[in-house]
């Protein structure tokens, strides 16, 4: 059995299982080398390379799940949507008509990201970890698609959401079918937990939420909750939604930095919480980064947790501290803190 | 006497008084008109400007409270900072060593802005109704000053702090200081209330704002009690601070709009709760934009309420629509919505 696993579907575990979003990544020179080989996308479309970046991090720390090597945007293209990186993602043409979003293809299962099918495949033969999927939020992606790429405040997707609301829901609709489609492509592929990313619902208001994101979330979650593998939702920024949130059929919960993990259980009762260490604790001093593991790991018992950062590493880290991090999280014994035999 | 300094003060008062941040700026004709002609310095550092441009949404709206015209980072090149603008704030030598926050100067209160000190004196002789005054709080303009300019996620300024405490204590030192000569160069000159901005609080957990911004806030609101203006506290995404914020020695909060004023009041009970219509409902149809400031009517009920936004207006707001807002709040007779006689 693994202990990522376990603690996912709600075991309150001996030691917390650990990985950290972005893992693979920028922090790590052995990633940076074949940057500088690849373009982005070329990382993220060859089967071998998604293989050697997702295993880069599990090979140098050991953590305890691999996340595919992938980007949110990867089944926009097949839907018709043309984006570069340059390096964050730019729509040559943001969806601002009902006309446009009228013109949206539905590809099918096995159009979507063939790519991502091969490569789960050939990670899961070589992994040694349970391998986790992902695929971004519909109202998340719509965020991009309409705004155009990132943006300080998405002024014009939150004018669009309430000056052409039928228009939303129809891309919402869109997406969410495609996001099905192309969750249960990695599912049937291997991948054996989803995290379905929505970094922009923390945005709106808990109304604005209800109307445009927790439906399609909900009916996502759905979607897979046959296949039995663990579901993940990530929101940052989102206390204010949790009322929400605990209502989705999600078994996970991945919980920002600025939140204690006991005050989250209370609000998310049946979940298990994932998180929540600030990344900017792993540019501090050993001293203090390992006193902010060790406050995590403490915020988090009385219930089922899976060490993370609260955000994704920043790509200045220094990899020995994320093996501190790791040394130090593997050394705490939840239950003997919890003061059980 | 005051709508706007009765509500601030605690009355619960019949109307909500009304004014919105930024409500002197870009989203208004007649200040691009300005804007065209000058440098956004200029525009700051010209007594007869600034006067222009603070009354020019008086005149247009008969809000009930002005804001002086200026920005945050005017305290900080008598300091020795230099900044351009372009359009935000970039700073030539960002802060990165003790060695550069020991040799920031101390600015006497005269010497910080005699700019805005005439800019007061012209409105207080022009306007009717009462005028705010307003400084960054010393975390954010530290924040502003080691990261060099904006930032998504300030991760450098983040490590700073971290790695450098002692010499942000220092540099917070400094700020609060210079920040409670500007505001009280700001209060003998005649403004009648005051705001601290603490934009970028919200970045850190409950821990971090404890050691690096509250202290420093209270400082700056303890060393204007006796002046007796009125103190508003404004942090933007910041319900996990309301613990916090709640002993803070102001009299009113700024709210962002992501929260219900009915949920920040049980936090904030001792408080005047100023806010926090989303701005994006600016952007939508009447219907929408009349349904949303009704719901913030009634959700400010039960205390003191001062209307507003919770967070600055957009650029491309139409101003027919701020119009529709204040003649919606005007008709809103809170007594009678509590049913009060």
């Amino acid at each position: 059995m693994s202990l990522f696993l376990d603690a996912a579907r709600g075991a309150d575990t001996q030691q917390a299982p650990v990985w950290i979003m972005r893992q693979a990544g920028r922090y790590l020179p052995e990633y940076r080398a074949l940057k500088e080989r690849y373009s982005f996308w070329e990382l993220c479309r060859t089967p071998e390379l998604v293989l050697e970046i997702t295993l880069q991090p599990i090979r140098r720390f050991g953590f305890d799940a691999a996340i595919l090597f992938s980007d949110i945007m990867t089944p926009l293209p097949p839907m018709g949507v043309e984006i570069d990186f340059s390096p964050g993602p730019v729509f040559r043409n943001p969806l601002r008509t009902e006309a446009q979003i009228d013109a949206l293809r539905l590809p099918t299962q096995e159009e979507i990201a063939p790519f991502v099918v091969d490569a789960v495949h050939l990670i899961r033969s070589e992994a040694n970890v349970p391998l986790i999927g992902f695929a971004g939020a519909p109202l998340t992606l719509a965020t991009y698609m309409v705004q155009g790429g990132g943006s300080k405040d998405y002024a014009t997707f939150r004018q669009f959401l309430r000056q052409v609301p039928e228009g939303a829901h129809r891309l919402l609709e869109a997406l969410t079918e495609v996001t099905i489609r192309y969750l249960r492509a990695q599912v049937e592929a291997g991948v054996q937990a989803v995290q379905l990313f929505d970094s922009w619902a923390g945005l709106h208001d808990a109304n604005t939420y209800r109307e445009f994101s927790k439906p399609y979330n909900r009916r996502v979650f759905e979607a897979l909750a046959e296949s039995g593998v663990p579901r993940i939702y990530l929101a940052v920024n989102s206390l204010h939604l949790y009322d929400e949130i605990t209502e989705l059929p999600c078994e996970v919960v991945s919980v920002d930095w600025r939140v204690p993990l006991s005050t989250v259980r209370e609000l998310l009762p049946s979940k298990t919480l994932q998180g929540n260490l600030d990344p900017a604790n792993l540019l501090a001093p050993e001293e203090h980064l390992l006193r902010e593991v060790d406050r995590v790991l403490l915020e988090g018992l009385g219930g089922p947790h899976i060490f993370n950062l609260g955000h994704g590493i920043f790509p200045q880290t220094d990899p020995d501290n994320v093996e501190r991090l790791v040394e130090r999280v593997r050394a705490f014994d939840r239950l003997r803190a919890e003061g059980k035999p």
